[in-house]
């Protein structure tokens, strides 16, 4: 961490070379629904999708020009998904991308397209292409806040960070903004994100450096066990920073994985926090168990149990739902005598029976916003972290 | 069909020889907690339990008993689910059927015990003894609703039947009853459920034709997707409609069968029309996927899915929903271009894109009580049947 420090604002745009706009075009009545990102130089690009079978059009399109590793401009919508959408929705893919390359004299090929929102209904393509006309001169260093604003949902808060760290006697920033509030689930991924940054980064390490984080950040996160059929991840490195090019297994590259670890993880830990509905933000952290695997299991396994997040939610102590929801996870040797379980550290469950904590205790440790769930299998090495949040009536509200 | 005839009302009494019994004993503050079910005459039993890693108490000493394969009682608690107890709650279990057994005249071994309620506290023993003592004078003909009632937690309604068939010449009963509302999920077993017959039937053919029924109808159910640590399914077979001694792969045995997928179907139903908070019922049919099992898959995909089941509450006809849960469930081969989807027989999808189906239409349809959602795959011959509910307010409601 000596080499990197986090800005208190910015996001996208504070690499160099990178422009941001947002705006309204008329998908959604008043609400900012596009945003285009754009690099003054060609960037190389990676990113990690949904696995979801029914992947969107945009989806599709994007794997296509990651596989070549290089763009120069991201064109996203909100208010329609343009999945389930037949061939006629990539056409509108590829339409959008190429709208954008006219207008910035790129080709097709450099422009990636998101969508989020409905599924189902094709895009409404004039006021998109009328949209990307007007967008294309709102480029600008300022634009990331209204880029930022146009790609959410149901969020309720943007969710943007910047940082910047040394390569060599070179300085590097990236900035990082996101959408995901619901649908949001592991494998993959969970929501929008899109982060630049002005690294020299040779594309294998660029590609390496993406799937470790977002395995531990993004894949680590759930908030109602739903997966998305538009879930993407993109970064993009331009170079401009001027830095030795970082390559795989360089100290360059230790710093820029630490970097790129840091902005996922805070965003994910934001999604979780700005979960549909949600009044807390919840982590939870298995240890002991066989693998890291079987530990990431029971993790996910109690923060996707319905029963335990209504608990959490009504700031009940009742560890029992916890129990049933590990228990019904399949974890190889489990057993209820040897486990452990604290909550913001206080023990609510040694060796599989009640720690006695005292019901007054036990509630006023359930009424943190912040919960750190431990459990201890008892077992052997293997740990895993996962964040979620709790259940709500308004969970239900948000999605009728 | 021709062999069955259901009754309108009589459930685990109907058969000949089973008495039962249902009160409050004060584990609960007023509504009943405690129900007997007793066989004048040693009966056949086989059981089917929850697979939970952390299986309570009382599960793990009925798996004993059931390895017997002859019990006379069973003694059910609800309002403490004695999970997560440790040794101390299995010798609670144990004391449970020694007192049963001693007022009755029994062997410890030939009671079978069940609890159901709040998961990590011990049994109240000295009320539950006391209560045993007063419920064995109460066991009769007519006691079979107090027993129904006694064994119900955040049901709404008691859930039983009871069906009549003949075996050669002789006149054979089956009753049931059940309760399980919430934390209901496949595999197993969803809830607790007592099947009382006095067919004479061989211990080999009892247990298959539990397992075979099970698994196509309390395994193809889910409210939640939690899954209990107590949940039990139990059969007992007393002899004594004297009919010839029903064998595995006879006609008698096919009868039997039929007999005993009828009333698990039905109770299954019921429980699912009375998950948690349910305004809907829901039965997910998937077909022409490569195997069955992947059906199941899908078919449980999207009968978990929070934010489609949200969306059956508020009666949106939000296909998208549902094809985002399908697409998340791995099935090989799926392509969306295949794909239909009827709800109660029209098509909201066609090839995966929306079927036209105007707006207003598809909201009469989402307004039925009960929901009929095939989806066909348009693979091979796999197909698979669940049953669910609604996501509600109330669900959340009930388990704060």
């Amino acid at each position: 961490m000596q080499y990197l420090k986090e800005l208190s604002h910015g996001s996208i745009c504070f690499p160099k070379g990178f422009l941001a706009a947002g705006m309204n075009c008329g998908i959604k009545m008043s609400k900012k629904d596009l945003a285009l990102i754009f690099s003054e130089v060609p960037a190389r690009v990676t990113g990690t999708f949904t696995t979801n079978s029914f992947a969107a059009a945009p989806v599709r399109w994007c794997r296509e020009i990651v596989k070549k590793g290089m763009a120069r401009a991201i064109i996203v919508n909100s208010g329609n998904a343009n999945a389930c959408t037949g061939e006629g929705g990539f056409r509108d893919t590829r339409k959008m991308a190429k709208t954008v390359a006219q207008a910035l004299n790129l080709h097709q090929e450099e422009v990636l397209v998101s969508s989020t929102g409905v599924i189902g209904k094709r895009l409404p393509m004039e006021t998109i292409e009328m949209g990307i006309q007007k967008i294309s001169k709102l480029l600008s260093k300022k634009g990331e806040m209204d880029a930022s604003a146009a790609i959410l949902t149901t969020d309720t808060f943007g969710k943007t960070a910047a940082v910047e760290f040394s390569i060599g006697k070179k300085r590097v920033r990236m900035g990082v903004v996101a959408k995901g509030a619901g649908m949001i689930e592991p494998h993959m991924a969970t929501l929008l994100c899109y982060i630049t940054t002005d690294a020299a980064i040779e594309l294998s390490a660029l590609k390496h450096a993406l799937k470790e984080t977002v395995d531990r950040s993004f894949n680590c996160l759930t908030v109602d066990g739903d997966m998305s059929t538009n879930d993407s991840v993109i970064l993009m490195a331009n170079g401009m920073a001027g830095n030795k090019e970082i390559l795989l297994g360089s100290e360059g590259y230790e710093i820029f994985l630490e970097a790129l670890s840091f902005v996922t993880l805070k965003l994910a830990k934001m999604i979780a926090w700005d979960g549909e509905g949600a009044t807390k933000l919840v982590q939870v952290r298995v240890t002991g168990a066989h693998t890291d695997e079987e530990a990431k299991k029971g993790a996910l396994a109690i923060a996707n149990s319905n029963l335990f997040k209504v608990s959490l939610y009504s700031q009940d102590p009742n560890w029992g739902r916890l129990m049933a929801a590990l228990g019904s996870a399949k974890i190889s040797g489990i057993v209820s005598e040897k486990i452990s379980v604290k909550f913001n550290g206080r023990f609510f469950v040694k060796k599989g029976k009640s720690s006695g904590i005292k019901l007054g205790e036990a509630r006023k440790v359930m009424r943190a916003k912040q919960l750190d769930i431990h459990v201890d299998l008892g077992l052997e090495k293997g740990h895993a972290v996962v964040w979620t949040c709790d259940l709500t009536h308004k969970y239900v509200d948000i999605n009728m």
